[in-house]
């Protein structure tokens, strides 16, 4: 009975239905003890500036250490292996329970914030959403500043680590198309991810000091400008001001703008840049795309706003750039009031809610490669219709889109359009009026951060909201982050039992 | 030379590229003699009751008649043919002709309305979706307002046709699923679908008169019963009155309930239960999905009316199954405002407004097969993330599901999606309001009639709105009704060279 042994140890462990959790709990450990040290950096600042938000944080830490340890040794196990359904219940639980390590200091602070607030604030920050509750934010301490900019960053590497590693391998939403050989977790495979892991976050952190320097050229204190840089190169969104980044210079604006299109762009291509192919990025369909589309956008709304009004050109250019931008790359920082652009802009800002950057990067949404694939096989469909005998085979980046891709994108369109939808409801049901419900499903599930009218609008902040729908914005952050499928699949009954 | 002289006298009629227009333009002929003789039935109307207009519906008919004839005439065949391609022609240019020759009347008479109006309010009639420009209905002589109820009277019928015949063949939409043996255009197949179309017709007539007596046991005048029952039987739209049906009884609201529910299910399943089975209605997936599915909206707004206000449950049961039964099956009456029902409900309504009735009736929308196959195919693609070995073919009513199908059905969600926002932008830049503007662009595309807001709300009107925003709203109108695709095809160039 010797061979049987290793499986009487899995037995032993904690099982849901017929998945093993041991594994999972393991990373689960190792996460949760990680953002717990994570903590420690604020806990400085505020010891610095003899805030006593610094004890917070330090129990925060202590509590999150603790308890990820306390995981991590009890799932222990010679060979950590993860099978593909270990991979979508790790996926979905490291954000819920992150949420919840996260929100300690908000809770335990002098702000002293309710579990739903603190819960709200957390998850819209590791899902670089940057959608917020707190004000009064240019008169805090550091110590939280700090921790929701660390938060947007940490949140925004996970990103692309999911988005590199765990989509293409779970073949969600047509992202089987961006399968690498290193998308398999097998030992040998495990390795390559983690070179590519280590190249990855080296670019991310070189990117970060790149847009603080930029930040600190325009004019920011040092500490602003470490924090902005921490929720620009993540698409968060996070401002240390009540205002985004209203008093924010021309220059400035421009360097924020620059610098949530690098976050947008697929951070894959960064490392193949960097080795040697400086040219990659621009010969990529879907950088160029994104990039073509934002800059039409730009013009769409500047040249409008120009002809329309007596609006400087240049000025109209630098308001469109970087509020539309900060849309489209799902960061939701707001120089100004948009909304008051009139009717054309606010719709074209709703409808930009939803597209998003590039895949691979920290930027949410449909994504541009959903969107091009799917004008391709529209337009393959389309010419089918009418020439049934012709062999058509659409291909994306020279890869042919097969019908499992061509499937998987377009239901994409359709989850998002339905979980939107119903979220929408939800809200309304909460008593929200239906402007707020609406915008506020859908920049929640892209992960943007501000919706339209008066309460959630670019100036507006998200504490009135009852508790019920902070919880449901919460549900819908993740949801939309980790791309509906990764979520959906864990409520078939299969999946627990077969 | 012999074998070749039919193909010099097609040579001599008019083409388009490669696309031999000359059976075309002989169907549009026949298609505009038909309703320039419809025009005399108004005449006939208003010279009872000696209006002057009767001179406008004859030289309206006149006019019709003439140039339908000479179509005719000029493009007469030995053998009538259409292959694909004609047919996609024909479809595209028979609602935007039908929509000008319907105009006329609107032109000639007392009301003499610009030609952008008269062009929506005909087009709206043809494609019975119900938005009117026109305002004093209750005083208005009988002809115009038969013109109305008649031109929606004609567009059903058409559109039954259209989705029983030349969608399936065209494959548009996943329509392909209900290809049927009558679907081939050879003479053979022709001669079958002239059967199913005159028992078709047949039930349309009888299905009208049922209606009419219902409306009359209801308490309406005969004159308003007829033009009643025309616009629900066609899922239309059109009332005799400013205020819609808020003049009806609880009775009438409830047969006009019915009524509507009638228009939107499947025809060829009446056809089929006529003949000997009449549960088949019943045991369709679909119409059970509708009536389920439109069942549980009352309730859901009933429902929470009930608990949140003070309202009666039976009064807020008639109110929301007559309101809601209206935007599902595309019809577009009202009997009060309910925009002020509040955000939840409002939201339902503008979400309702997407989803339609069944394929093969008079309603627009979404329809009901492709929400159940947009769900089966994502249940499938769910299992099929998890167990990727797992053999798992979605099926519908019993035809399997495969994937030019699940392409056809998904990309209709991304054409409309897209569509309706680019719709919506272009009306914003008319000047619009955001929320005129994108209910507009939906209730006009999916045929419903109404939209939200305080112009196209449901007790207001599209009079107030600039020509260019009808015209536009008059093309969405026909993109919508023919199902995009039909639409898309003839913007391929390969479709006029190949």
């Amino acid at each position: 009975m010797a061979p049987s042994a290793p499986r009487d140890v899995a037995l032993a462990g904690l099982r849901l239905g017929s998945v093993d959790l041991v594994p999972v709990l393991f990373v689960l450990g190792l996460l949760v003890t990680g953002l717990g040290v994570a903590m420690l950096a604020p806990a400085l600042l505020d010891a610095l500036v003899h805030d006593k938000d610094w004890g917070a944080f330090l129990q925060a830490a202590g509590i999150s250490v603790f308890v990820g340890l306390l995981l991590v040794l009890g799932n222990h196990r010679p060979h950590l292996r993860l099978n593909l359904r270990q991979g979508f219940v790790l996926t979905a639980l490291a954000w819920v329970t992150l949420g919840v390590v996260g929100s300690l200091p908000f809770m335990l602070s002098a702000e002293s914030m309710s579990f739903s607030d603190a819960y709200f604030e957390s998850v819209s920050g590791l899902t670089t959403t940057g959608s917020t509750v707190m004000s009064g934010l240019d008169t805090q301490p550091p110590g939280l500043l700090f921790w929701r900019a660390l938060l947007q960053w940490i949140g925004g590497i996970g990103i692309i680590g999911m988005a590199i590693v765990l989509l293409p391998a779970l073949r969600v939403g047509g992202m089987q198309l961006f399968r690498m050989e290193s998308s398999d977790t097998t030992e040998h495979g495990l390795t390559r991810i983690g070179a590519l892991g280590v190249s990855i976050t080296a670019i991310y952190i070189a990117l970060t000091i790149l847009i603080t320097i930029g930040y600190l050229v325009a004019g920011s204190t040092p500490f602003d400008a470490v924090c902005l840089a921490f929720s620009t190169v993540s698409t968060g969104g996070y401002a240390n001001s009540d205002a985004s980044l209203a008093g924010m210079t021309t220059l400035g604006l421009w360097i924020s703008t620059l610098g949530m299109m690098m976050g947008s762009l697929p951070f894959p291509l960064y490392a193949r840049a960097v080795r040697g192919n400086p040219l990659i990025l621009w010969r990529d369909h879907q950088v160029r795309g994104f990039v073509i589309f934002l800059v039409t956008c730009w013009l769409a709304v500047a040249g409008w706003r120009w002809l329309t009004t007596d609006v400087e050109f240049f000025k109209a250019l630098t308001a469109a750039a970087f509020n539309l931008t900060s849309i489209v790359s799902t960061t939701g920082y707001a120089s100004e009031d948009y909304t008051l652009w009139g009717s054309y802009p606010v719709l074209m800002v709703f409808m930009l809610t939803f597209v998003g950057g590039c895949t691979g990067s920290t930027a949410g949404g449909i994504k541009m490669f959903r969107l091009q694939i799917s004008l391709k096989i529209l337009r393959t469909h389309i010419r089918r219709r009418h020439l049934p005998n012709a062999v058509i085979l659409p291909t994306y980046g020279g890869r042919p889109i097969d019908d499992d891709i061509s499937v998987s994108v377009l239901l994409f369109f359709f989850a998002m359009g339905s979980t939107t939808s119903l979220i929408a409801l939800i809200l309304t049901a909460t008593g929200l009026d239906w402007v707020t419900a609406l915008t506020g499903a859908a920049t929640a599930i892209c992960n943007v951060g501000p919706g339209l009218g008066p309460i959630i609008g670019p100036v507006g902040n998200f504490a009135p909201l009852p508790d019920v729908a902070k919880w449901v914005l919460s549900f819908a952050m993740v949801l939309g982050r980790l791309e509906f499928f990764t979520v959906l699949v864990l409520l078939d009954r299969r999946f627990w039992t077969a």
